[in-house]
């Protein structure tokens, strides 16, 4: 085990999935929960060195799924993209309410915010 | 194994670095190059049944990623809005190249465009 790094507490949320039900909770409750190895030691019923264990399997594996498909790193630049397309088109709506030669664009403006911001929400 | 379905091929863009090497090569000539299972038996130096055996493994691995992390479906929907996205964009920026009183946007529509563009050929 390592320093704790927090890319992993970002990590367990997307590939959480495919560790098993105690890997998974021995890890949230060390990244996430931030409680010490003794503390989840005596929550889970085994040893500190078992806790350890668990931790360092499940971050290996968890690190070697994105390291081997990227999936979150495709997803998170869909996000970083999308925040942006939100911030954007709420500028252009905002001018499309201010300027009456431009009303048609109000409409316009309001759908590609709708839609990116459909897309924030599930994120 | 069932009728070829071709949401494995999808899958396998995504989750094939998870298989070993010699798996996916044998899903990619059954689901990707369409070859039979004599042919890749052949070209694998493995027995019919062995690519058979192999395939299946293949894609119950490759469906039960899917189930449990659910990260193509995610990957899937933020594309699909993107695409929208990137054709209400380029909308407005030919109506803000055609009148001139909307000329400011046409600068902040291509910004839209251009962050929606640049995550469709990531994708």
């Amino acid at each position: 085990m390592y320093e704790k790094n927090l890319e992993i507490a970002y990590l367990l949320d997307y590939y959480g999935g495919m560790l098993t039900d105690k890997q998974r909770e021995v890890v949230d409750l060390y990244y996430n929960e931030d409680l010490s190895l003794a503390e989840i030691a005596e929550h889970a019923g085994i040893t500190r060195q078992g806790v350890r264990d668990s931790i360092k399997r499940g971050e290996e594996q968890i690190l070697e799924m994105e390291e081997k498909l990227g999936l979150v790193a495709r997803i998170r630049s869909l996000e970083k993209a999308l925040s942006e397309i939100l911030g954007l088109s709420e500028e252009l709506e905002r001018y499309a309410a201010d300027n009456v030669y431009v009303r048609p664009l109000a409409e316009l403006a309001k759908r590609i915010r709708k839609a990116a911001d459909e897309l924030n929400t599930q994120g």
